[in-house]
C-alpha cells in the first residue's frame, strides 16, 4: 500500500527547513529509523554531503537517522532495502537526470508502490506525477526524457505561485504556463501552494495544510479545492 | 555577416505588440518587404494562423508584409528564400520541438549566419545562444535536445526580473536558477530585462533600450552593463 508526502516546498517562508511539517513527519515515519535520502536535485549546486547533513539535522530533531544514497555502493540495493525514502529540492532536470543515470527510477517507483514510505519535497514531489513537464525549474541538464515516477495519476505544480496583479512583467504566469501545458497534454495538475501537501495512502489521495489548492483539469477551468479534500478521482 | 536583433520581450507594460521596438524595425527591415514569421511557440497555445495575424498586424504599421512559415509546404525553401525572418515568443520547449520536428534547425541557423536578417523575442531570442537552458518556460514538451541555433557564443535569459525583495514565496529567484545553471554549465548568460535588446552586426554585439543588463559568467559574481556595451568578448 503506498504512503507518501508530496509537499510543495522543503521551507516556508520565516521557519526553518521542514519545521512547518516536522509533526506530520512524526507519524509519517513512526515506524521507520533511518530514511534514505536522494540528494541528486541539488538546490544552488550543494554537495551531496552538504545537502544531507542539512536533511540529517532536521530529522535529528525527530530522533531520525538519515543516509545519503551517494554514500552506497550500489543505489539499486539501498532503495530495496531502505525502511524509508526522502528526497528533497532542488533542480528536478538535476534530479531527473540523476535518477536515470544511476537506473533508480523503476527500483524507486517499485518500491514506493510497494510500501516503502515517501516523503517528496519540490523537485522530489515533482517526480511523483506523470511526467515533469510541471516543473518550474530551469532546464539546466538533458534529462533522457520527461516521464517521472507516476506514483499519482497526475502532475504536481510546487511552489504554486498566484498571479501578482500589480506586476508589470510581461513573463508568463503560473497559470498560463499550467494552461499551456494543457495545449499539448491532457492530465490533470495540481498547483500546490506553499505549505500544502498531499498525504497519499492506498488509493486515498487528499490535500493537507492551512491553505486551498488549485486544480487544473484539461478543458475545464481552473477550481480551488479546500484542505482534506479527497483528489482520488482526477486522472 | 549577421544581422539580427535578439530582444527580450515583444511586448512592454503598458503598450501594444512590438511598439516599443517599431522605431528600430523601421531601420532594421529597411531594405525588406515581406517577412517569413515562425509562429511555433504559440504562446498560450495561440494557433499559427492567428498567431500570424497578430503579427501581421503590428508590421503593417511599418508597411512590411508577413507570412507564416506554416503556410509554406516546403518549408526549408521558405527559410532559404526569406528577405528577413522573425521567430516570436512564446514556449520555447514548444519552439525548439518544432524546429527540429520540421527539420529547420539548420537551415535557419545557416541563413541567418549568411546575412538574412532575424528579429527574435523572448523563445525567438532564447534560440539565438547556444542551448535553451535558459529559458523561463515550463517544459511542456520533450525536444530531440536542449541545442539551440549558437548565434551567439553565450545564452539567453529573456525577461529578466529582479529578485523581489518583499517576496515571501519560497520558490528560487532568476539569479539563483541562472547561478545552478553554472554549477553544470560554463557559457555566459545575458539577463535581458524587458524592454531591452542585443543588436548583432557582423561580429559586434551590443545591448540597446534604456535599460541595464545583467551578465553571469561563470565562476564571477554577475554584473551589470549599461546601453550601447559592446558584449563580443563573452564566450
Amino acid at each position: 500500500m503506498q504512503n507518501i508526502i508530496i509537499a510543495s516546498t522543503s521551507t516556508i517562508h520565516g521557519s526553518g527547513y521542514l519545521d512547518y511539517i516536522l509533526d506530520e513527519l512524526t507519524v509519517f515515519f513512526k515506524n521507520v529509523d533511518t530514511i534514505l535520502f536522494i540528494p541528486y536535485a541539488r538546490p544552488s549546486g550543494i554537495s551531496h554531503d552538504d545537502y544531507t547533513e542539512k536533511v540529517s539535522n532536521a530529522f535529528k530533531k525527530i530522533n531520525k537517522s538519515v543516509l545519503g544514497i551517494h554514500s552506497f555502493e550500489n543505489p539499486v540495493e539501498a532503495i530495496n532495502n531502505a525502511e524509508a525514502i526522502f528526497v528533497g529540492g532542488g533542480n528536478t532536470f538535476v534530479l531527473t537526470y540523476q535518477l536515470y543515470k544511476n537506473n533508480i527510477t523503476e527500483v524507486l517507483k517499485n518500491v514506493v508502490k510497494g510500501g516503502t514510505p515517501y516523503l517528496g519535497t519540490s523537485a522530489g514531489s515533482n517526480i511523483c506525477g506523470l511526467t515533469i513537464k510541471t516543473t518550474n525549474d530551469m532546464p539546466i541538464v538533458y534529462p533522457p526524457n520527461f516521464n517521472a515516477l507516476a506514483l499519482v495519476p497526475f502532475n504536481i505544480n510546487p511552489h504554486y505561485l498566484d498571479p501578482n496583479i500589480n506586476s508589470e512583467h510581461m513573463g508568463e504566469t503560473r497559470e498560463t504556463r499550467i494552461k499551456e501545458f494543457h495545449n499539448f497534454n491532457t492530465p490533470p495538475v495540481i498547483g500546490l501552494r506553499e505549505g500544502s501537501w498531499l498525504k497519499v495512502e492506498g488509493n486515498s489521495i487528499i490535500l493537507k495544510g492551512h491553505l486551498a489548492a488549485r486544480i487544473f483539469e484539461y478543458n475545464k477551468m481552473p477550481y480551488e479545492v479546500n484542505p482534506e479534500t479527497e483528489l482520488n478521482h482526477l486522472k
